[in-house]
């Protein structure tokens, strides 16, 4: 790996109007991903093998967890049984921690770097922004694997989804209503697309498409558990993992979005629907699946 | 509403190749519909004005609850509440129960009939194909409304999906996997559609993209609690009640179920999706939403 100990700012990949040439895979984890070492944690392989596998250097950022420390030693443990050469966490409790050497040192010196999940409040509060957000921005620019389950996939985009209690008295919380979701800048990593996990399991396609709605330019990735996306710099998205990966895009879809009062189930129409097994391929520039249906939507 | 005494068997719905000119609307209905009386059981409301109103005789059949007898009464009291002149219901505890005249006389002369919710094996069990689903159909054709909430709204197709217990060990039972729902022979009341219910509440997107990989020419219908459609004879499908609609048009999917094996997860591209907020309506026929984004799917 690139010694560089440089700490400038990295560049600002959000901005950016093309992709990077060298940057490097982005993996969003829905949550709950298999870490047994019984031969069923092919997400968490996936991210070793594209870490370096036994020369591997991981980076864990626990800092969405109540108990980090506890999360961080979980993760060490789990890398260091699949085989990485060194797996270390860190400590960032308050904000002023992420602009801290210690913190920076980690980072710089990671092929790998690791986003574990917990509540998305504390990882945008105590990260975005700060040198550590920089610095993976920095390191994933220069071609280092980065991945993120539950709420650590969310962040890896330039959009994420909040406020989700923002929700009217006796609502039914499935339906999409105007205002029930906020987006906050996330880390940049991914641009165009907004990521949400548990996706089946919570019932979220409702949350999805109210985000959505007001924001037909994205793309929405729908992650289940123990599933996951690795996009690459082409921006070729594959499925990995046990469940299904639901792609909704709204090039074409019409809502009643400006039309709706703050509260209200809003409609939206027209988009279209993928649900992609494992081991699928979508096409992020061309919105199309590779291998099925191509050409046809 | 009409006196005729004949029990000879109804017209093949399922089998016209065109709608009855009569035909009355169809409900099918989300489950946990608001009963309150405090001016938000929407559903029920509308339900009893297409019956008759204050003049309404409803039939009410609580085959699919285990307690049958108390979810009976219990809509006995909400429909008298709501101001239906009389309400009954349909004792049904073995399959012979529903050739009975007692409870054909019932559904003779009801204006409205409602199908409640529970275990949808035992509706199929005991009224498929019985004289009882006969003149449910019957009394359909010629002009009453029949609704059905939860269990009770699957059965009014002519296919509802089965079988979400056969699941493999081990999987994320959100995804949808070949074989994981079967379809069963309903009252063929509705054609060319599936409905399922407690959709958002209960992630069951896949569970629907599952029956529909396996049979694209129908129209995957998921309604939310508390959420209905109201489906006339010219097949004009409305909204009702408080969450929203998920409308999955196959018309263009492409899915890998012929390639997989049983328990695998599918892939099912180029879906058109719709999400319709309350009072939004959308035409069976051409598979399109009335009043926004027509015609441009």
């Amino acid at each position: 790996m690139s010694e560089r100990t440089s700490t400038a700012q990295a560049p600002a990949v959000a901005s950016a109007p093309t992709r990077r040439v060298r940057q490097g895979p982005v993996m969003p984890i829905g949550g709950a991903e298999k870490k047994g070492g019984d031969g069923d944690e092919t997400i968490l392989t996936r991210f070793l093998e594209l870490a370096g596998g036994s020369s591997a250097r991981i980076a864990v950022i626990p800092t969405a967890s109540e108990e980090a420390a506890e999360a961080g030693e979980r993760y060490v443990k789990v890398f260091s049984k699949l085989g990485a050469a060194d797996v270390e966490w860190l400590r960032v409790e308050q904000r002023p921690d992420a602009n801290e050497e210690e913190a920076l040192r980690l980072l710089r010196e990671a092929t790998g770097i690791f986003i574990t999940g917990g509540a998305q409040a504390t990882l945008v509060a105590l990260l975005a922004g700060t040198e550590t957000m920089e610095m993976i921005r920095l390191r994933n620019a220069e071609g280092v694997v980065v991945a993120g389950t539950s709420a650590g996939a969310s962040i890896l985009s330039a959009h994420l989804m909040s406020g989700e209690n923002f929700l009217p008295e006796n609502s039914n919380d499935a339906a999409p209503r105007k205002g029930m979701v906020h987006l906050v800048a996330g880390f940049g990593l991914l641009q165009d697309v907004i990521v949400d996990q548990h996706f089946s399991q919570r019932g979220r396609l409702g949350r999805l498409m109210a985000a959505f709605a007001a924001n037909p330019g994205l793309l929405g990735i729908g992650l289940d558990e123990d599933t996951a996306v690795l996009i690459t710099n082409e921006g070729m998205l594959e499925v990995l993992g046990s469940g299904v990966v639901t792609v909704v895009d709204g090039r074409n879809s019409i809502s009643d979005y400006y039309e709706r009062e703050v509260g209200e189930v809003l409609t939206v129409v027209n988009s279209h629907l993928f649900m992609l097994g494992p081991g699928r391929r979508f096409d992020l520039d061309s919105r199309q699946p590779i291998g099925i249906g191509e050409g046809q939507a």
